[in-house]
């Protein structure tokens, strides 16, 4: 098999150990099935700051442009929230998403069957739970011109971040959704706030547009985004696909990860455009958890999101389609089992650490 | 007593069905209790597009701004789905906020205990919830400038808003929120992205500044909002009053809405700063739910929203502390009896229209 190239950033926090879990699965497909998968890594985040003074270096930024996917852990922690904007450890995974290009986050909530009675909803309402948030990743008011903080005098300072979009960034972000919707149920929801937005007014449009002209075998409906929070939280099950910008994505996925019951379980994957020759798209793959520093080092982490993580990437990147569902189906495995880390213990599972949970996976793998 | 001026904007939709059960209610209180109340009533929304071709009439505004209090009801519809932009429903809203200079928009969530069973969460989590967002209503992106769509040419074009906060703008929202947590759990939470936006960055610095300055009696959180979006639903009990910016304010109000079990249910005041001479505030008070077209005009439509937003008025603009307790025992009194509109109905309770619903308030009033 063809040398497949995976660039790993662990980061902060419950990062490296998330990502350890993924090493030893790695080297178990390399091993056991010849997946010729080869790794180097860097570092991303807070740990990069103190190593060399910014979120992410040049050189690491090199291979992970060179690389046929990125995994990444997580960034962040009290250590360094006093650290110039700049080079905060977010500014890392920010230029990862610029600089790679990768505008389609694929945010799946799932609700795993042995984990709906944990959710703060009612089993009924989130029992068999699938959507797919397609979050448009690098435009909107994360990259808008200008965003910086004015001096007033008089003690007075202004903020100032800018909400953009381009027609071409939001017809490729509803391509992706269309597209994906037509491997699920056919159903995309967009949304927006058009009745206060301008941005808003030109994304349904072209959303609208681009349904019109290319994908009017979809379904399509349009939803304001406060309303959609709300419907999320009602009667999820409505949604299939829900394609949203940057901001209005990351709320309303973390939301949607919510509702499945825990946060540590889910995966997402940030997608660039096909290049014109090779039609390989640049990707990240990450865990929608963040860097959890209260719990870091104790081996407590749930791994499950980064494996999980790791499984888009073997669907996406490398067109593993068996072995991601084969892994899917241990993760799904191991729950039935009644192995739970400390985040999804409920009475009468057993409770295992990082480790211990990475391991169970590999094994039913 | 003195004449209290009430200025009535049903608007739209369940807007003046809603509505008139509390003009029913003022009558009531003037004629039993000689409360003094004299109303004047005009157009918002699509109805005020459909007499004069904007969304507020410059008449009415003037009518708004000397009022001691102006009643809203909703506004929208598909029938101005195509109106010019400028025009739009919401837009006679967001001009009433911006001239009224209302910057300060209260959304309490309740979870009457009544209704506990009808969220979609579980009901351990929203029982006895009662949270209050503090939601910024005159800045952000709402109204910064530029707001507008380009045409870049080549079939391009580019949506702009942008997102401005002055010190001053948060420093007076921040006072509203800590001087209500004083009347309450003593329990702030202050949400921004200080991570991504640099209108964030301002916020929770002078957030920090006010609390340290005025407010170190009461107990400060930050969160970024994303996170407080998750932990809303993941256990909202863990907050007691939420301030936060235009835009978070008006997605987390709405999921917080959600959570009580019916939107239905929920009012909400947005008031100005105190005027120097008179102390008196201007007010507006606003149902959280819209204007529910697909169900206006049967009758079916729950006044109980529009009913608590006149109790909150009664509260906040006349003192009436009182009335305001009664009002809002006579809500919860007719819900323990088993009384509930189409949109709160469940099996063994009894289903009543919008008119008896009304009655029945004001019977035990
Ligand atoms: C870490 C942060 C910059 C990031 C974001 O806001 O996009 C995170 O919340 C996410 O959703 O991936
Ligand atoms: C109608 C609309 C303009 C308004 C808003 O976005 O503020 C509404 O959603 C609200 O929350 O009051």
């Amino acid at each position: 098999m063809a040398t497949k190239h995976l660039f790993l950033l662990p980061g902060d926090g419950i990062g490296p150990e998330a990502m350890a879990e993924v090493k030893k699965l790695i080297s178990a497909m390399n091993a056991k099935l010849g997946s010729g998968f080869v790794t180097d890594e860097g570092l991303v985040g807070g740990c990069a700051f103190d190593a060399h003074g910014a979120a992410i270096s040049d050189a690491d930024m090199e291979k992970a442009m060179a690389a046929d996917a990125v995994l990444f852990g997580a960034v962040g922690g009290p250590k360094w929230d006093a650290v110039p904007y700049e080079v905060r450890p977010e500014a890392g995974l920010l230029r990862l998403r610029k600089d790679m290009e990768l505008f389609a986050n694929l945010r799946p909530a799932i609700c795993y069957p042995a984990l709906a009675a944990s959710s703060s909803l009612k089993q009924e309402v989130v029992e068999g739970l699938d959507i797919l948030i397609v979050r448009e990743l690098t435009g909107g008011v994360y990259f808008g011109e200008p965003k910086q903080i004015i001096d007033l005098g008089n003690g007075q300072k202004r903020g100032i971040d800018t909400q953009v979009y381009d027609t071409f960034e939001i017809e490729r972000i509803s391509g992706v959704a269309f597209e994906l919707a037509r491997t699920r149920k056919n159903h995309v929801t967009s949304m927006e706030k058009r009745n206060v937005m301008k941005s808003g007014v030109l994304w349904n449009e072209v959303v609208t547009q681009t349904h019109k002209a290319r994908y009017s075998d979809v379904k399509l409906d349009h939803m304001l985004a406060d309303a959609g929070g709300m419907q999320l939280v009602r009667w999820p099950k409505q949604f299939d696909v829900i394609v949203t910008d940057n901001l209005f994505g990351d709320m309303l996925s973390d939301i949607a990860a919510m509702l499945t019951g825990s946060i540590g379980m889910l995966p997402s994957a940030s997608l660039g455009a096909p290049d014109a020759k090779t039609k390989k798209r640049k990707a990240l793959y990450e865990p929608v958890h963040g860097s959890a520093p209260d719990i870091a080092g104790k081996g407590i982490a749930n791994p499950i999101a980064m494996i999980a993580s790791f499984a888009m990437c073997l669907r996406y990147s490398f067109g593993m389609v068996d072995e991601a569902d084969k892994l899917e189906g241990a993760i799904a495995a191991v729950l039935d089992q009644g192995l739970r880390t400390k985040d999804i213990f409920s009475p009468g599972m057993t409770e295992v650490g990082t480790v211990e949970m990475g391991d169970a996976i590999i094994a039913k793998f």
